[in-house]
């Protein structure tokens, strides 16, 4: 890297910690930042630093929350016989944006990958036993991505509650709307004809 | 974009002002965030929000400098015979990464686009005939990107500095290092090909 001024070669390094930020797109950020109002950057300095003092992990269902109250866990408006169990608060969004689940989220907080140092112990499971014991759920979603370190999770899980005598379910896989045969991989072609449906 | 709270919605919109990024990536970033560690976030937030605080435009060269002594204007260590003009304080450091031009540089902040209601006047124009007066400059380069903006204010430059008596020179335009004539654009070729040199 070239010799940039002190303040921006750690600006440079912040942002290059960011997913999919390499070195080229960091100096780009640090020197577009320069050209902006002064207002407007403390503006964004002042969200971010404050961002994580604002915005909690609601301890009962680890989605987010701005005040006192989750209203992910408002059990008057939402149905209380089925849970979501999604990896992060993230996806819980993603669902909701479906309009199709009003149950309950559970975030566990990631995804067992054991070389990674992600073990059992590292997701937020304890809570979710405790919800199932005091909440009236019947059944149960696993919406985790469709990939090894999901897969991993989603059968750890399912013989985790297996003694619970719940009904367990997971996100259908097969082609994603508006594709082409022709474009779609052999793998999800293989899952699309395994997992076929009467109509 | 999903009901996120409010100021990860503040958030994804400043994100969303840097260049390249769009509302996925926004959201991405402003959720990595929040794993971050407090103390880490705080630290990135203060470096941002400082930033044009601590960095300034040299008055002079328009170069970045840090302290209250603008590196690039040192006469005592640079070349004050040749000068080299560029775009932005960005374009200084890629040269200077070069370590093949010891001589003065002046940026004129922005290429000319008169679509965009960049004219000469939102240009630095100003300061550079007042430098090349009092400076014993003899030869300018001129270190502007190959695109249709940067060859209008090279033009526009050359006229404009015509009278004085100077030797004017833009960067050459050819084969990249490395590159194969297989993946070099017609144009390029073309430029290589016009400004081939004996050897």
């Amino acid at each position: 890297m070239p010799k940039y001024p002190l303040e921006l070669v750690t600006l440079i390094s912040f942002f290059k910690k960011l997913p999919g930020v390499g070195n080229k797109t960091a100096e780009r950020f640090a020197f577009q930042l320069l050209n902006w109002q002064e207002a407007e950057l403390k503006s964004f300095a002042e969200t971010m630093g404050t961002l994580k003092e604002k915005i909690h992990h609601c301890s009962e269902c680890g989605c987010l929350k701005e005040g006192a109250q989750c209203s992910f866990c408002d059990t008057d408006k939402r149905d209380t016989h089925i849970l979501c169990i999604a990896a992060s608060a993230k996806d819980v969004y993603a669902i909701e944006e479906t309009k199709t689940f009003r149950g309950l989220y559970h975030v566990i907080g990631g995804l067992l990958s054991p070389l990674d140092g992600r073990t059992p112990d590292s997701l937020y499971l304890s809570g979710l036993k405790k919800r199932l014991t005091t909440l009236p759920i019947k059944e149960i979603i696993i919406a985790f991505d469709s990939t090894l370190e999901g897969d991993a999770t989603a059968l750890f899980l399912k013989e985790d509650l297996a003694s619970m005598g719940l009904s367990v379910s997971r996100l259908a896989f097969g082609l994603p709307m508006g594709s082409s045969l022709d474009y779609v991989d052999g793998s999800t072609l293989a899952r699309a004809l395994t997992g076929r449906n009467s109509f």
